[in-house]
């Protein structure tokens, strides 16, 4: 947020950002996007879908579809994972509602934006309702990724400092800019498009711990589709969404490099940097689980054998995430103890790990109470150090450089694997989410993206 | 916005301020609102709905309904003025849009808040859909506006100053307080209300000038209604969405004063001081206007005899409305000149005035050209002085110390009525208009708000 003579508002540099960007985003051909940037996006769906669908049956989402069913229109998209249809404003919400809820998607580590959850709840709706294809979905979302996440750049950190939750506030450019695309508006369009986008900002961090946390993602995707839906009839907005001094980045931002947002447009692509977590908890406690998960797998390991778990762990690990006796499956997550135990002694850290049967396992608890840690400033945030000391004398020792999933390390396509069926199975049995994920995978070959959210409910496939 | 340590935000007599705010507002009866204040909000219910008619067949309203009508639910709610019903959630976007397009609306003078838009268009819907009574429609309707101007004064100016368009972001939480009081939500579940309306501001000034501007009611009036609907339902959020180091206050604003959400709760009246504007155009022309309709009727003045009309006006006038030559109706909403020359040649100033027509009639422009303005900082911004001289000679003279509509000489029933008809009239012509207006007059009276809002309609009476 600026004073009104602020240097950066009056920067001529800064005019005709809204415009260039949105004159990118309507020129974009699918075939100018490289090949990785493409495969990275279908990493992104994947990984998204996965997280939409194992979310799907939350308290959260299910209290949300009750409010709201009663005034929703017609059946035209899929509640994934469930076996209810509405309309395409309403199902934007409960997907991404359901994607976010376990705090589980990905992240562009640059500004901890959760890039999927807005943009592709908008244009999966839109997409199965207009019989849109795969390939220009993938598009699609790549582009709304790269738009969110260079608005993310521009105004990182101080906005999100502030308190605003940049997954919401950023998000809705990235739904408008995908769903926009997808309607093919013009350059006109898709400026009145991210004025409208910069009048609906959602989400602020006070709301952490609550319902209302993944409620952000759902509802930006709403207001960019609906953003994009009325600027493709002609309804007015500025022209300088963006960048005016009364504009979105003045307001919610004390500082600000709008330079982000257009350097490179086409050439550097942030999209890239878009990362996937491996374990389903905060990532500082990353590295320590990565380093267990590799300890048990090379030693065989079994509870009963050790002696005791000492851990070196950045500070932050014990400032976020040091709840010795946690009580819940949320708790769990906030506990690099019961995360210890769990990544030894069942070899994973998913969303089953952190049941609130899981934290209340006498068998975990047994060995959580083994676990010890201290802290170490001399470690990076992606770096642990592991210590599992024996009955029978012998001492394992890891250390963890970068923890799997950072940028450094990415999950590998096996890797995501792994995590969809761990959160699709539950909800689709084995044998219909092999299926949903080799089409995933598949998906710049799919003809009309109704086909793959289909196979996401019961009776589809 | 402030920074984390900000003293404000660590002030522990605001702790509680988002829960002292919902206690009062589950406990209040309609008994408990002095008579003045509920006859003050009938006359918001009347000036909003007159807006409301008046404006439903503007393009803006026609490019909104064409876009999101595919995706609407069941007619559960009329779209006032038109002869269509849609969902309440939609319902309430189109007649937020219609009631705020004229810049014709109600106006909280101290924070420039247009007050009824986001608050009537989200409980006329919700209480037609539920068969609620007039009585306890203005109640929900006064309390919410209670709602959105305290937490307004909360923040004004500083919040308006960064950008903010406050009748958005602040009519949030009023149309989440009526629709909650309608709902008979508990304390807790309002509380859940507003902390997500605190997530979900709308509205950057930027946007003046477009249809971005009415959006902005008409979102948060949705916005608000989405909220406390989730809540019903026990969809959760912050206890503290309000005051929180980051909640919605310190996020949005530099400077705030909290205790003016809670202080004499229920007995100083916040939503008495609410304004409707007599002229359709901004109000800092409205004193010459008054002043010129004025001097037309006590002297039965025709243009033909007059040689010039010479104006003293706050500087203000010049700075926002010096527009010589207006070429369109919007254009003339910003001339002085025309304004002064139609108050002397039709006695009025509505919407009918700022038509393109109006604006390029020949004799309107004959008069116009003969209107000169000169700015006089002593004056107050609700004060002008005119003179106009014949051709015979003589000299005719007028003060304004407080124009007609400001709080210090509010308008009367009289007035409401004419406003009223002038704006409804060419929708439901004169005998619907003059049978429509004594039922709003008679809400409280009225068992089932569904026949009020029918009498809006083509066939509905």
């Amino acid at each position: 947020m600026s004073l009104p003579d602020s240097q950066q508002a009056s920067n001529t540099a800064d005019e005709g950002i809204t415009r260039a960007l949105a004159r990118y985003l309507v020129t974009s051909r699918p075939g100018d996007l490289p090949e990785n940037v493409r495969a990275h996006g279908i990493c992104s769906f994947v990984n998204w879908l996965g997280c939409a669908v194992g979310g799907s049956r939350h308290p959260a989402v299910d209290i949300a579809y009750a409010a709201l069913s009663p005034f929703a229109g017609a059946e035209q998209a899929a509640l994934l994972g469930r076996n209810t249809r509405t309309d395409i404003i309403t199902a934007a919400l409960l997907n991404g509602i359901a994607s976010h809820v376990f705090d589980f998607d990905d992240t562009h580590l640059k500004t901890v934006i959760h890039p999927a959850g807005p943009v592709a709840s908008a244009i999966m709706a839109l997409s199965e309702f207009r019989g849109i294809s795969g390939a220009d979905f993938i598009h699609a979302l790549v582009l709304g990724i790269e738009t969110e996440c260079r608005i993310g750049n521009a105004v990182y950190p101080d906005h999100y400092d502030i308190g605003w939750h940049i997954t919401g506030t950023a998000g809705v450019f990235g739904a408008a800019a995908a769903v926009g695309k997808l309607l093919a508006l013009d350059e006109q369009q898709m400026v009145w498009a991210l004025g409208l986008a910069a009048s609906q900002p959602v989400g602020l961090r006070e709301m952490f711990g609550t319902m209302t946390k993944s409620f952000h993602p759902g509802r930006a995707a709403q207001n960019g589709l609906t953003a994009a839906l009325l600027a493709a009839k002609g309804y007015t907005s500025s022209e300088q969404g963006i960048e005016a001094k009364r504009g979105w980045a003045n307001v919610t931002s004390t500082h600000r490099n709008l330079a982000e947002i257009t350097g490179g447009l086409g050439e550097r692509h942030e999209s890239l940097l878009n990362t996937f977590k491996p374990f389903a908890c905060g990532i500082v406690i990353h590295p320590v689980i990565d380093g267990c998960i590799q300890l048990r797998s090379e030693y065989a390991l079994q509870a009963d054998e050790i002696d005791g778990i000492e851990l070196r762990v950045h500070p932050l690990v014990l400032e976020l995430t040091g709840k010795r006796t946690p009580k819940t499956g949320l708790d769990g997550k906030f506990s690099v103890y019961h995360s210890a135990a769990v990544a030894v002694i069942q070899g994973r850290a998913g969303e089953a790990q952190y049941s609130d049967a899981s934290v209340r396992d006498e068998h975990t608890i047994g060995l959580r109470d083994r676990v010890n840690a201290v802290i170490d400033p001399s470690l990076d945030s992606d770096a642990a150090h592991i210590v599992i000391r024996l009955h029978n004398g012998q001492r394992l020792e890891k250390h963890v450089d970068h923890a799997i999933g950072s940028a450094a390390k990415p999950m590998t396509r096996q890797d995501l694997n792994t995590k969809f069926t761990d959160l699709v199975a539950p909800i689709l049995g084995q044998d219909r989410t092999a299926i949903l994920l080799r089409a995933c995978w598949d998906v710049e070959s799919c003809r009309n993206m109704a086909e793959l959210s289909a196979m996401t409910q019961e009776g589809g496939r």
